[in-house]
């Protein structure tokens, strides 16, 4: 069974799970009292949610992108896998909905973090399961692949899910922490895995 | 007239299908009296409906994949097949969110149950006489495959609309039996018909 | 410029179409008096909307995919008349809504059965002339395309639009027989058009 | 790494963000008191920013295959601004319905044609930013493509963002003849990007 159909449809759930990000965002409705610019500025936890939420995901496509490109052949745990990772994707834009309603004020804004948090790290718990199982069996791999992208590739797969759970378990005390470590770990993580670096197999 | 346009027409198809699935979930809003935990507590059948929905459609995503790698061309029987499974994949969110609002109470639970079940069992049957149709027809068939590998994919296919068939009728006496016979189906086939397996043509 | 790109666009645009046509089915809320069987009972003017719209938008994927087999090349009109049907695609389902919402009672029934059927004139018209424009460029023709396919196409790519705009005139004396007049139609068509048909260039 | 997904991925936001703008258009309910042409009618700003924006998403769409038809690699640089692209496609539903909604009344009328304004401004600079960043890297640039070609995409992509920039500055004056300067740029760059100009490697 060849890769190029599942990826072309997880590059479609990618997409349309991006794309639902923005129903979010609530148009204002023109009879309201206040004016336009105070009910968009109100908005605000939505907008950053939305921001972040977009980011995560492009992330999630970089890193399955760079694992799908090293595979030539499913097996049965590569598809499991690939559907959970879908399954996560597709929750997102329902996690980052909630985070985003209660971070604007006091009561439940750490639930709302811890939760989103969570969604984070089992997403990155699930690539890097993935990478490593391809990783480990060399029928799955393309030629080509040097040990050491493999090496970089793995240690950067691997450093996600836990920077990620330190950052949800930080959420437990302080949610603005919480959420500026997501941002901060969704960042680091794009860079480390940027096009351009990790040498062969580009 | 070639399968490959019409392979990616489905594809995001079933991609858009599973996103919308999320629709289901209901976000919880910030202002309500419970907390927020107790919120995504009650919300339980729409998780486990979400859950569900999503495996059937990579079920039937896989099982459309293990059709189509078979097929050199499209006829007309084939193209309006695949027209109506289509139309009852992009069904199914609609019968998912149904049965998980009826879920939770007694009144109509067992009504929701076999309405659910009944989509699935046509799902199948529209899935297992696609394949029925093709393996009849050489001209459809891409070279290469072995009498063996249509023997056993038939078996399988034709299967699966026999086993939703009687959960279906089980869930008209009990609506948590049927639901649990959906869910056990749905993941064997996903076994029976996982990546690797099925031998040539793989 | 290849076609390519423009091809995968449309399509994914069709399959986003043709998936949002569900959101005009509404979820039975549970807590309602009647029962779940009654509920859905009364939705089926839009259960018939659904299925419609869903066969009308396949007939128009099979008419577009029929139409780029053939092109090799765009031009500024290909391109316009592509994002022109698109738009009306698109249009489709929020015209098939308002079909639906209004067949079941007296008032508005002929208005917004003209509605619908004035957009499926105008989609068809559109594709109508998107063929005769590329027939009449030598330049924008894969080669290999005989003179009686490009003839038969022109006939029945030129019919559709002139059997919507007589069913929609039918529509402003009876609804009924309008609606019904779309449905014969769009379902002659796809025979017309069937994969199969249409000899060279298949 | 190659530009084939990202371009695939880019293709199925720019669907999803086209059919998403359908939202926007209200369903009539059968049983208000005003009849189905009224209320189509009263619609007018909807319908007015529903076929603006679907071509401002085209032309973004046309731009996009410009600038990547050239492009043969990715560095992070252009990654990260298909990103921040795709991010502002998604959110041009959001900001049509916005203006749609206000432009129907007096108050805020231009607060929201500025906003809207600012989106498309914002958009058509990361356009050229990105343009601009491919054609002064030469690793990046597919071969084959002549100076005057990259010049003269340069001059036009260049040209959108200061067109539409001047628009919102006019819109702060007038909400009206800032929607008109919109849509008046959104076809002239439509006219001077058109499929079939350029010249070489089309």
């Amino acid at each position: 069974m060849d890769t190029h159909r599942l990826e072309s449809l997880s590059d479609n759930v990618f997409a349309v799970a991006m794309t639902l990000l923005v129903f979010d965002l609530r148009v204002p409705i023109s009879t309201t009292h206040e004016g336009l610019g105070a009910f968009l500025f109100e908005q605000w936890p939505h907008y950053i949610g939305y921001v972040i939420s977009f980011v995560v995901i492009a992330l999630i496509w970089l890193q399955h992108h760079r694992v799908f490109v090293h595979l030539q052949r499913l097996d049965s745990t590569v598809f499991v896998s690939n559907v959970a990772l879908m399954l996560i994707v597709v929750f997102l834009p329902f996690a980052t909905s909630t985070l985003a309603s209660y971070m604007a004020q006091h009561r439940d804004q750490r639930s709302a973090a811890v939760f989103f948090g969570a969604v984070l790290t089992v997403a990155a718990a699930v690539l890097a399961w993935l990478w490593w199982w391809i990783a480990r069996h060399e029928s799955l791999l393309r030629a080509g692949i040097s040990e050491r992208t493999i090496r970089l590739l793995s240690r950067r797969l691997l450093l996600a899910p836990v920077l990620y759970l330190t950052a949800t378990l930080l959420a437990m005390a302080n949610a603005t922490v919480g959420v500026g470590g997501y941002a901060a770990i969704t960042l680091s993580l794009l860079w480390l895995l940027r096009p351009g670096v990790l040498g062969s197999g580009e």
